[in-house]
């Protein structure tokens, strides 16, 4: 099965799948979001180019195709992105 | 906007978004499936591996995450995967 996640009034939207654990591929509209981790994330992007701001963290780090970070369980990060750009998400 | 596309009763959904031109993020459920294209298609393995017979060939090709392949405008090809894999296509 799989599953359609729509976030911020569908401005973020992500298909959940199973592969070698949870996964989901999403896209982000052009815009800055808050995203809250209940579980540990790897972030790896698809295509285009996303401004990160790690929780407690002061500087915004840019990540293009193919690069990733990862986020903390129970923890927060900020997205600011000019286009939309895709990622895919694993949780683990 | 972000469009939400869903094929075969749901077994491959997609969300549509401009990159550089058009582009999907896509799921396959585990199955066969043929799809046919209207403009010449470059799909890349985001997650898993997907078994691809491209029209007018009689061997299927495997293909893994980062790997791709093009699709000429109107034609067709088989997909065969074994679990849920994701991808990119890029239409141009």
């Amino acid at each position: 099965m799989i599953t359609v996640n729509e976030y911020f009034d569908g401005a973020v939207k992500s298909l959940g799948y199973e592969n070698n654990g949870k996964s989901t591929v999403g896209v982000i509209d052009a815009g800055e979001y808050e995203f809250g981790t209940s579980t540990h994330e790897t972030m790896i992007i698809v295509e285009g180019t996303m401004q990160v701001l790690l929780d407690g963290q002061t500087d915004w780090k840019n990540f293009n195709a193919g690069e990733k970070f990862e986020v903390d369980a129970n923890s927060s990060f900020k997205v600011k992105v000019v286009g939309q750009v895709s990622y895919l998400c694993k949780y683990n």
